[in-house]
């Protein structure tokens, strides 16, 4: 059974030559408002944990871990480019307690940085030849790439035209399936594929990610009225006026005032809501238990993500086991 | 010897082949703020003309110009993106006479329908293979996109960086060359890839852009002055600040109590600058003949431009001969 220390060594282990291999692709240049911002963001406290699952995946089906280094440096560019933009689409101006890309280097540069960022990924992709992929898998991979971010940006297509309206579960869970399930399985799918995984088995790694990212979300999104997320304040989420699954359920619950009242705050421009406008708001999640429908909702989908991955060869579905764990374990 | 007549008469001709393949990867949905955000922005009157130039670089050197159409109209997708994603960051309001992705649905959408441009990009050039495009030439095509929107965005990142400067031409030079000689060439140069030109002709065409593309931006600034680029103005480039060629010589040129004067207005909000600023500047413009010297200076690179491909096979260099005539005479 793969443990979180496997995951953790792995990543300290692997962390440099993934670092080498960005570097490769990302000169590490100063005051250019570009290569110069992408590490700014990168250095931020990254875990490197996505290409760690790649790397994993590919070796827990016998293949060789370095073939799968330069896809696993795209997965973290991949990861990097959509949080540098979604800062922007968010407004969100602090990331790991630091101020986001747009916010040090302005929009105009930030949008630039991401665009770059997004094609990174494909030349890193690409590199694979060199680390002895056949082209037939590089193909592939490249297709999981492109497919990732098409499936992400229709997701978050979604949750942006979800602000300011009242979207219902179903809704909700559509958009978080689109924005997440890819998004998060990617790294183990092209990993998998690299170490020679069959379709049948991607397939299945996939199925995993349609319940557990979801999840993961609804996980993240409790993790914004808990420990925060990094972003300098707990309850973000709140002054963001997120359709989280949270929100939603509370919404259908409340009164009809207590509905009002709750729109007006969320729909608020972020610097107006107060400190008790955010208070407010926890109360009502509290008064109708829907933290705890959420958390029971979350558990409900692992399980199913759990279910999925049955069939797998052994390794691979601890790996899957150990990456289940961590998301419903992680603090931020 | 092509002429633009023979141009158009192949945009008109393969037009429907594109939008048909366009259609394959970028469905017509309605209220999605996604995919009707990316044909709203196709609509407004593009003139498909670099998907043309990929499939007659393909026939000119001997290719079946069918095969290039994946790649035909993914050019036509990296410009659209670029466009979306520009027009942000210059804070243009108005494209083609119609209000910009980002006036109409907002920035977080219009940023995320870059975001989806971009991948439908690699899609589409992956779809090459059912074109029977071979796996390698498939790769060269993959790599040929990615790089050409890195050097794009590292121009960009430049361009940027100049607003509220002070740039030499040499400065300007460089951030022009590396914005613009791949981005104009890559259509070409992947067509004339899939019709089975040699790597020494491709560099040739590419050698051609490196001139071509800073003319092409010349006239186009230029153009900003005399018939105004379809954004709803003249002298729009002016209440952007943009350091054009065309500002910087006269900056070096005029007395230090003008620049000043002119440097005010250059680096006011748009929204200040009046009518009269926009006519002091163009007086200026005028004073010390700093477009007659742009326009000179473009005439000297197209003629770099076309020294460039006299090495070239006949019908290839002519195709290129009539795009040089189609830059130099275009009027928006």
């Amino acid at each position: 059974m793969i443990s979180i220390e496997d995951a953790e060594k792995a990543i300290a282990e692997k962390g440099k030559l993934i670092d080498k291999e960005l570097e490769k692709f990302l000169p590490k240049r100063k005051g250019d408002c570009l290569y110069e911002a992408v590490w700014y963001h990168m250095a931020t406290g990254g875990k490197r944990i996505r290409p760690a699952l790649a790397i994993m995946a590919c070796e827990s089906v016998g293949g060789d871990g370095r073939k799968a280094i330069p896809f696993a440096s795209a997965c973290e560019i991949l990861h990097n480019w959509l949080l540098v933009h979604d800062d922007i689409e968010d407004g969100d101006e602090v990331r790991r307690n630091q101020p986001t890309v747009w916010k040090k280097y302005g929009i105009p540069h930030a949008i630039n940085v991401g665009d770059l960022m997004s094609q990174k990924v494909f030349q890193l992709v690409l590199d694979s030849r060199q680390a002895k992929v056949d082209d037939e898998t590089t193909m592939k991979l490249l297709e999981l790439m492109a497919d990732t971010a098409v499936k992400t940006a229709e997701g978050q297509a979604m949750d942006i035209g979800m602000r300011g309206k009242e979207p219902s579960e179903k809704e909700y869970m559509d958009m978080v399936t689109g924005k997440t399930a890819y998004y998060l399985m990617a790294p183990i799918m092209g990993g998998a594929m690299i170490g020679g995984a069959g379709k049948k088995d991607i397939e299945r790694i996939y199925e995993f990610g349609k319940h557990a990212g979801p999840a993961f979300q609804i996980a993240d999104d409790i993790l914004d009225l808990t420990e925060g997320k990094g972003r300098g304040e707990i309850g973000r989420d709140i002054k963001e006026g997120k359709r989280s699954i949270i929100a939603i359920h509370c919404l259908s619950r409340c009164t009809s005032g207590e509905k009002k009242a709750m729109l007006e705050i969320l729909d608020k421009n972020p610097c107006d809501t107060s400190a008790d406008d955010v208070r407010f708001v926890r109360a009502m999640f509290e008064r109708y238990r829907s933290i705890e429908y959420s958390k029971s909702k979350a558990d409900e989908l692992m399980e199913k993500a759990r279910r999925a991955i049955k069939p797998l060869p052994d390794e691979l579905r601890g790996l899957l086991d150990m990456f289940a764990d961590y998301l419903v374990n992680r603090k931020k």
